[in-house]
């Protein structure tokens, strides 16, 4: 069972890498480097169609893209899904069941909110959310991994002095409604990680990057699952800003070296 | 006119550069530089879908594809829809009036074909298949620039000292066949691309990349054209495998520097 091999990823040995994919070529890459799952990035893939990231994009193009990735690849893939696409738990099952359908056999859920004055779904329906996910779940066959996630570090919710708590308060709430994992983006200084860990006792889920402890020192600490975001996107199209200020500046090609030849890329896809 | 002030671009000063693109995200990367026009790259779009290049993807969702990101941009954009999507005239004329209505204010055609054995398209049935293609272009409100293409160089047709001749007869064909430029990808050497300007006297696209001449080269030999083919596309997956080989050699995020933060990815998107 997909699900099952995936939801094992989470209780180590090791942490869980997950350098996030956007189309089928960077999810060909991943699987090729030896990854045992696949997860998707929502801004990466919104980036990729000309949307900006928090559901701009319509549940149905996300999935779309989701389902072209799944069919693409052996290993099992995680969606991530934003807030469900839509306010209420009906719309998050809604999402559930097109994640399963799309072939996927996890996703993410985060609590945070389009709208500044009220940056955080309510916890009491983001509970609601979650059960909802899971009940669709339970009705499919597929038992998916639910990621559940709190914005509250990522957008800087509150005074800083409490973020903390609140971070544990939600996390709790989404273990204790049986979420797989839970996820706290946002979050990178090592003790605060650390503590963490400890008052959940579930498995945690860190974004990782520039600023962030190594890979090894965040397994010291107890994380679970390391994903990078967006990040691997937009680092590409930093790379490609470099390809064309070098075309357009000293007009050479200095910036393309390290590209896999046409013909290697040929048989990545086949 | 779109189409009339990009074919302006093929008459100088400065020779036309084009970094290919594959989606949107990478079509307002270009635009944002200040590029005039923007290029699709077949081979990498069909890659970010999950196919090997070659026209294993359909005329249908290369051009949605296309559609998406001349809705996105400003200026003009050129679509590489490949050898027509098809053997015959008709289906090189559904093609142009397909990118027609994807949008776009330009074409490249090539006479490569899948089959070893028989690697290029017959000459007269390429003229026919470019004379479909402007009598399509003359039907509808567009006056799409074509770039036609040769692949001997690109496929090594022939023997070595035979090619140069092969590309002169098939590119002046093309010329007087009514073609706005003419494409010789493969070709890299500055003397053969100096002599052939002047055998042709016509726009000529050349495709750059390492190993070949700086663009102030290019242009004093009197290129009109240059475009980078996939390479961008494919240098993304270069970075994507560094990205991945740091994470799981020392467990950093060094190659993720230069990655353009996700709030200014986000502005590029709206």
């Amino acid at each position: 069972m997909r699900a099952e091999a995936f939801r094992a990823l989470h209780r180590g040995p090791r942490a869980l890498l997950l350098p996030n994919v956007w189309d089928v070529a960077s999810a060909r890459v991943i699987q090729q480097a030896g990854f045992p799952a696949i997860a998707t990035t929502s801004a990466g893939i919104a980036f990729s169609l000309g949307y900006p990231d928090g559901e701009k994009i319509s549940r149905d193009e996300m999935l779309e893209v989701v389902a072209r990735i799944t069919s693409s690849v052996t290993v099992p893939v995680t969606a991530d899904v934003e807030s469900g696409y839509g306010p209420r738990p009906e719309d998050a099952a809604r999402t559930a069941e097109a994640v399963i359908n799309a072939g996927a056999i996890g996703m993410n859920l985060e609590d945070g909110t389009e709208d500044p004055e009220h940056p955080l779904v309510d916890l009491s329906l983001q509970l609601e959310k979650i059960a909802a996910v899971r009940e669709a779940a339970r009705k499919s066959a597929v038992p998916l991994v639910l990621n559940a996630r709190t914005d509250v570090y990522l957008r800087g919710v509150g005074a800083e002095g409490g973020r903390y708590d609140e971070t544990v308060h939600r996390l709790s709430a989404f273990r204790d409604t049986d979420a797989d994992c839970v996820f706290a983006p946002g979050l990178k200084e090592a003790n605060t990680i650390k503590r963490l860990v400890s008052d959940l006792r579930c498995p945690l889920n860190i974004l990782a990057g520039p600023g962030c402890p190594p890979i090894a020192e965040l397994e010291q600490l107890g994380v679970a699952r390391v994903s990078l975001g967006s990040a691997p996107m937009r680092a590409t199209l930093g790379l490609l800003r470099r390809i064309t200020n070098e075309l357009k500046s000293t007009g050479t090609y200095q910036s393309l070296a390290g590209a896999p030849p046409h013909a290697e890329v040929n048989r990545l896809m086949e």
